[in-house]
């Protein structure tokens, strides 16, 4: 690039005063007003993060160490950047942000980052979880909006693990998707599958995250759980998942997961299952009614949350689609 | 871990407005005053950053996924996170706070990436550059102390690229260390050996941070410079580099290392110093004194301008080592 080109403001003698505004000048040259916003809040809370806490060079290069085997870990089939983000509430927050739920819908959680693209198209009734050991779970639900009105024909991914607290991709010698699947809801908003009984795991803690929890004397489970995710196009995406009551961390998620909504009594089928569904008696029973929002509805909500988050925090903005940009008028 | 041993708050429910005080308060168990202050306030910086932002599930999805792009692209010889730093200003930054300098001493400036450890060393007048391509420099220094007494054996790395603008370690072919040495100050405190003029160069621009770059509409260009580290027992740690004055990318150093402290003016060998150094004639000459600062002196500085700014921001902290955790008292 021709340096008598640039446009910039001229950048020499930075101090630990000046230094945030000027990096947010030259960061402001791009085209979009949201990533200039984007940019503008991660540079300030960067520098601030380091001015309060007057972080030290050896510091600075253990962050630096941290994030590079953070991202040295990673695999297909492993996230340790998500994993991250979950144990540091980040992903929670996320989720509530941009996912505001009406009162009458169903709560969103973390996604974690067991979610593949590889599951199986299943037909319902199906056995979506092959781990003889595990208790067998006989799940019934069904998905409406919030008027109550079924969904037909929404895709919804499905995933657990196994009885061992194992999802499928992490045993080495995975051959093909277990503990998940792929389902579409039929005609009166229901769908139904056999799996097992969710139990409680660790998450992942042979690697930089799980060195950090120890660090922070926190214990890395989660309690059990079976995912969802919804997806049909007029719906708010969305990514939740259901939690078994009086699991022993059923206050202490690891990644802060659990809501009281999103918490389940698993019963026992009664004959009518048993007859119309082929399971055997005793077999666990999860039902739940899921509610999808409208996604004109829910575009709406977002857009009021940021209009009032905003002007609560203060900060000299407008909201365009729901999203933050720099007010220049 | 016994989930009835572990003493934490319940955390269920967690919202937008409450869950940073809850994830604070769980990361609050470590025995580190330290480790918990500075957790506490990442923690506070990343949730207000997607509060401010309103950060999406797609846009915290890029996030993911440049992140561990970054980690990936990592090796022995190439850090992509320090350049990441280092173009977001955060360098400087920690440089500025971590070694503060009285005004009678050498700034420091940004490390980069590319410092290695397997340099050799040189004796005095040896030749630390063997591109034939490079023009020819000599280079004469002295490293005293404030009151301007000479320092003997500190320990001098010195590295710069070769003249086509790349580090011995960005070339696949490296065999051995090249354009990089190590010397030690002799009695007087002078040091002197033979290297090429720096040129300007791009930092790496292949890889996530040049993608960033890009998107920013940010020239990744670095001015000339050569740089210089000093260690010696009973000083402060001094990293810096010297800047050829009239760059063209003198004031828009995509990394923002430049001081006019550390711009010099490159000079013409005379004939004292042909003779006494064999340099050829017309050879160009770059001269320096640096100045270290006792680490008695920069301990005090470090203390005092903490505790500063510390009040400055209205921080609730005590000052302990030269940095700051919560104030408990």
């Amino acid at each position: 690039m021709d340096p008598s080109q640039v446009k910039i403001p001229e950048l020499k003698n930075l101090t630990i005063e000046n230094i945030t505004e000027n990096v947010i000048k030259i960061n402001s040259n791009n085209p979009s007003p949201r990533f200039k916003y984007i940019l503008e809040r991660l540079v300030t809370h960067l520098h601030d993060f380091a001015r309060e806490t007057r972080l030290s060079t050896s510091e600075w290069m253990a962050g630096i160490q941290f994030l590079t085997a953070t991202g040295q870990i990673c695999t297909d089939v492993r996230q340790e950047f998500i994993l991250l983000s979950d144990i540091l509430g980040l992903s929670l927050l996320i989720d509530s942000i941009d996912h505001p739920k009406p009162p009458s819908s169903t709560e969103g959680t973390v996604l974690g980052p067991f979610h593949t693209h590889d599951a199986n198209d299943l037909p319902h009734g199906d056995n979506m979880s092959h781990d003889p050991a595990g208790e067998p779970l006989l799940v019934l639900c069904t998905v409406k909006d919030v008027s109550g009105a079924p969904i037909p024909g929404a895709k919804i991914d499905i995933w657990e693990t196994d009885s061992s607290g194992k999802y499928d991709v992490q045993h080495a010698d995975r051959a093909e998707p277990d503990g998940r699947c792929v389902m579409r809801s039929d005609t009166d908003g229901n769908f139904w599958f056999k799996a097992i009984v969710p139990v409680p795991y660790p998450i992942p803690n042979d690697g930089p995250v799980g060195q950090l929890l120890q660090r922070l004397q926190r214990h890395c489970w989660r309690p059990s759980h079976m995912h969802f995710m919804f997806e049909k196009p007029g719906y708010d995406h969305l990514i939740t998942a259901l939690y078994l009551r009086g699991d022993p961390y059923e206050t202490s998620d690891a990644v802060f997961g659990v809501k009281e909504s999103l918490i389940i009594d698993l019963g026992v089928v009664g004959k009518e299952e048993i007859e119309k569904y082929g399971v055997k008696e005793g077999t666990k029973l999860l039902k739940y009614d899921f509610v999808l929002v409208g996604e004109e509805e829910s575009k709406k909500l977002r857009e009021e949350r940021s209009k009032e988050a905003l002007e609560k925090l203060g900060r000299r903005v407008k909201i365009v689609e729901g999203l933050p940009v720099p007010d220049v008028d």
